[in-house]
């Protein structure tokens, strides 16, 4: 663990997946777990490195002032540009837009819509809730036909499965795995990886 | 314009999208209109490209088996990897990074919950969506607080405005501009901009 590099988060999917993103990407930092229910992330020290108030937020110390970035996906982002190879094919070209497509798909397609869903539960909004939770499973069936190969973009594991694997995770109960097989055979392999493990855990209450 | 980059979409802000930043990387293209109305992207020659039966999709015929790419942001980062540095900082840190984390918060905190507003409005779920789309109003009003130069991330125009553009636009009606002075200012100087302007027109019926 490095004090170099802070990543602030709670046990929830943006946060795990931005610590798997740096698990996966082997670099070193130490993570920083907010209380949301304390509402620890309304604290003005912490509004001052997010003024949204959400969570995740890395800070690296390298950098005088330091470099503060408060998109999960952006620390995914930073991760993959750290490690070149580790989360995405380090030569431009097919192989690497591959990467991209089925990862926004995760981002914009399945993950959006759960968040979607979540906000409205929260506003007492049921029956929309359950509209877009039929929509995100309605998508994360695609996976099923991207598993040609290992993993979602091809035979290598990348930022597609990282941003796969945490949103299937949430829905696992409500998913027909038996007429899943490929996607089955995914998420364990995912499951097993060391480094999916230890960002699980990064932001666990003692 | 070239046949040897096809950029396929609709008048829809995705599509949008992905044809600005095909215009400010000022790579040639040939953009093909698919009519939603007549239900074209249905077309079992354009599901064989795009399986979501969506829109936009980049196909690159440079390469063999040319290079099929279907999420608008992964057209985006196909564009920024192409021109380096007209869409973001080419040299990595952090202000490299500094877009790609206002990028993301337009992606997954703008666009992405106005997607969910107009999927639950098409459901006639009406109370839900407007309460999506005050969600959507409420974030937007972050960008004032983004703008303490020239762009969304910095001095150099980038990826950030683009995201942020097309999605401004459509709830241009709807915001307070005169509290937004900021915002007001960056608004028409991106409309301005020549590539943004022959984005907006690559799909306009004719
Ligand atoms: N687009 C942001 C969203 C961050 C976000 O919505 N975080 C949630 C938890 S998943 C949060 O902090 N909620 C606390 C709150 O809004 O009070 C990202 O990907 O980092
Ligand atoms: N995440 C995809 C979403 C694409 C999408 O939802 N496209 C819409 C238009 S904005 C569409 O094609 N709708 C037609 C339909 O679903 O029938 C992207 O960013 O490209």
């Amino acid at each position: 663990m490095s004090d170099a590099l802070e990543l602030y988060g709670a046990n929830t999917g943006n946060s795990l997946r931005a610590a798997i993103a740096l698990e996966e990407a082997a670099i070193a930092y130490t993570a920083r777990r907010l209380d949301l229910r304390a509402r620890e992330h309304d604290d003005p020290v912490y509004l001052a490195l997010n003024p949204t108030g959400k969570v995740p937020t890395l800070v690296d110390h390298a950098y005088d002032p330091a470099q503060v970035i408060n998109q999960s996906n952006a620390i995914i982002q930073y991760a993959d540009a750290r490690a070149p190879g580790r989360l995405s094919p380090a030569t431009p070209g097919p192989e690497r837009m591959q990467v991209f497509d089925r990862y926004f798909f995760f981002v914009t397609d399945v993950i959006a819509p759960s968040h979607a869903a979540f906000f409205l539960r929260q506003s007492g909004l049921d029956k929309a809730a359950d509209a877009m939770d039929e929509r995100v499973i309605n998508h994360m069936l695609f996976a099923e036909s991207f598993l040609t190969e290992t993993f979602m973009a091809g035979a290598q594991f990348s930022m597609a499965d990282i941003s796969a694997f945490t949103i299937i995770t949430a829905f696992r109960d409500r998913l027909d795995w038996k007429q899943l097989p490929r996607l089955s055979r995914w998420y364990h392999s995912v499951e097993a990886r060391p480094a999916v493990q230890r960002g699980l855990n990064a932001f666990r209450e003692t």
